[in-house]
């Protein structure tokens, strides 16, 4: 159902690979709510998804580009800017990728090469992101933009691996970018640190699936879905949040407050 | 404007006393939003404010309540629900007050009678709030319950005195009757962690001038006004927002994450 | 082992009930460590607990005080400082109850005269007892003085019922009279965090047994026993910790911060 | 003063430049406490600095190593076991540097290059020390392992630029690396979120001298030196702290926790 919140604004979602991601949810619901922008992934990600099929549902244009690659992020902003007509009032950055995790290496085992490699993906893209908008006065003021993040950043999941040290920095990120961004031109920058989410990425680490029943069963409203992550994201970009800013959000039905549960203590008795 | 975000949705709004309260803004912007609800305050207050001519404006019944009295509380939800034509989806607690501080006692000096009274009235107010419209089973499944608190509960703010340790009792109500509604019902409970705002109430801390002016200057995107926090318990009130829960949620234009400002610093050199 | 530590040091313990309290293994160490001081405990207490044998033991007096008694404490703290031969340098403050959980009252069912009574025993005690210590001028500059809590004050485990409530009251205090205490007389103020110990105060809890299991589980070093602790507290009261004021220090095995374990994981696989 | 709380204690202390240094006084001081160790730095800094009149005052052996090269880390980590005749009990790490901060370049204006190079200096190269550790089986159980932090890892202080990243990263690796090895071998890891220090490292950062000063002021205890911070990690190091793991342990007079003080207020009236 359409509220029309954001009528008239204009963004970039990087992410969305496949109808299981978060970012795709978020592209059908903007869209619903009246925003136009553009979608992006990396070129290879792109050869994987079926991004064109949500570009044709949403009326929105594909600009590829490697979120590391600070050449190809000026071609992404400048293009997508050209093609919505003005600057931006929204980015949505949905990604990240542990080199070590896909290859097996545990946490105490990295190699190091692949820490650098993830971080840049995960984390210092973000910064690449907004460094670059900034630097083409892309965003309009009172412009909102998201990553999204995991409680790993605040406590240890053993097989989340270097993404928990991922995930800190580009917190990090969000606060000290958010800083200046603001006091430049009144812009906000959030993280929202989303329930364990049964997409791509996260199917691809090891023990996801009891990881997912631990988190359902510690979380009294049960795992936030991409949906309602989706739903929260719109809000977040709508003009009733304008105030807030360099904060990591929790949309994660109350686990990151919960220290044990009824259902979970029983399993110790 | 409105999106029609709580279409069909019924509440209780505490705290309303005059043009200048968080809770009045709340309430013309829930109306907008296409909200019904009964406004409510001490009986005491009411007599001092204009909560009347908010009832006007926004078709609202006004029940004066003793929010420290379980039985005011029984009289209020009960009557809410039959004025309404049914359970409710939403309440604010805006209710705060600092007997130690109305009668310049410093924090080192207090009386323990007021020190008691004061949190009744500013904490366990909202406890009686929750346990009674449990008991009353007077919520919808989803609905969110909101309490306005502020970030001396985590960090000293040393003329805001004993109302600090009265809004971390308020955090942790909302933390833990939050898990019981999240399990039993599927309602959602959170504090919004706002910007020092100049009402009736916070005219009364001394130095409060000097305060907001240090806060401002602390803040990328200034002090959250009144306004911007009414927007922001919409959008916590509304089906965006479902699975936040048990969370402390700073509406603060960045204050919460910022160690310093250029602004800030410039003054000790 | 003693490295003379806390040599000279003079102090009062609240709170040793029996071999089981921390507070008693505190007094064995900081004796150990060379320091002297009063052990208190309720009069109500002192007649269940063994409380003498440990005075005689440690050389020390025993000054019965009803800690919510600001009369008893002036006369416990005057007491002390005369017994000892000057102003304090340490006071362990290990106290806590709630009547709601005695009584088998649910968070959700409170009783608002037991829920009072347990704040003032549990929380507002330690403003009690440090009111007085200043008013009375009763600490030497750099003195140390702490609080047991429990991580119940930030998370939600359900059975600890409103002593949460009770400790994020006790840990505020902590923050808000650390500040005054430090500006006035540099005396610094901490909580500590501790792991579920088994002391007679725990094993009242219901279900305390899973608890310590699940959190022995959930902890990379196991559960902090009660010797642990009162090392930890002993380092708090040296000289090696002066500028550490205004915490909260999880003592806990890295409880805090680990989100799951390979074993917790295991038992939803 | 000894208390031969370090005594037969081994370690690595990282980052000893000068008298200014923190690693330097904690070197002294766990000499006197009884620790044996091996001092280590970065060649290129060893010859600015005056590591060998430390080594000559406190007995020890130096042994360069570029900390973000495993392969020094091997021979540095193999070479002080057998220098010290067994596994170690402590290390300290002391390593900071951003080379965009060096270089005049602002934190919207990366040079991600340099990004690179002072994540790896500053906080990768604590994961390259345990993970080293680890593979050589180096640490004794109950070892204690400290980096020094700062609280722009949790707050913008806008000049720190990308070493509140790197801190951000930092802490995370301590909790992180924390689990495995509490887990594995009962060796605890730490942050210790030190009060801004006059150090060669700190002076170089732009308006020190302005942020020396907020920051004194914004303390209860005023700023914690490096004297003191050197004394926490000699109880850090003891095993009157054994069971405190994963923390970040803010060493700050009371900074952290402190929103304002009447000091800092005035300026604003």
């Amino acid at each position: 159902m359409s509220n029309n919140l954001l009528k008239g604004k204009r963004g970039i979602i990087f992410g969305a690979l496949n109808e299981q991601s978060i970012a795709w949810k978020v592209a059908e619901k903007a869209h619903e709510q009246g925003a136009t922008f553009v979608l992006t992934n990396a070129p290879i990600a792109m050869r994987m998804g079926e991004i064109n099929d949500l570009a044709e549902k949403t009326g929105s244009k594909v600009i590829p580009a490697d979120a590391t690659s600070v050449e190809d992020l000026e071609t992404l902003i400048s293009g997508a800017m050209e093609e919505l007509g003005g600057p931006l009032d929204f980015i949505l950055h949905s990604i990240g990728m542990s080199v070590n995790v896909r290859k097996g290496r545990h946490y105490t085992d990295e190699n190091y090469d692949f820490t650098m490699k993830g971080l840049d993906v995960s984390a210092l893209s973000f910064h690449k992101v907004m460094q670059t908008a900034m630097k083409l006065d892309a965003m309009n003021e009172w412009g909102s933009i998201l990553a999204l993040s995991y409680i790993a950043a605040q406590r240890v999941f053993p097989d989340y691996n270097d993404m928990a040290d991922n995930k800190a920095y580009l917190e990090s990120i969000a606060r000290s970018f958010g800083y200046h961004y603001g006091e430049k031109k009144k812009v906000r920058v959030n993280t929202i640190s989303q329930s364990p989410t049964m997409t791509t990425a996260g199917s691809g680490v090891k023990g996801f699936n009891e990881f997912i029943s631990f988190s359902e069963k510690m979380s009294p409203l049960g795992n936030a879905d991409g949906d309602a992550c989706a739903d929260y994201c719109v809000a977040m970009f709508s003009d009733l949040t304008k105030y807030v800013t360099m904060q990591n959000l929790y949309h994660d039905g109350g686990f990151s407050n919960t220290g044990v549960t009824q259902e979970v203590i029983e399993k110790f008795s």
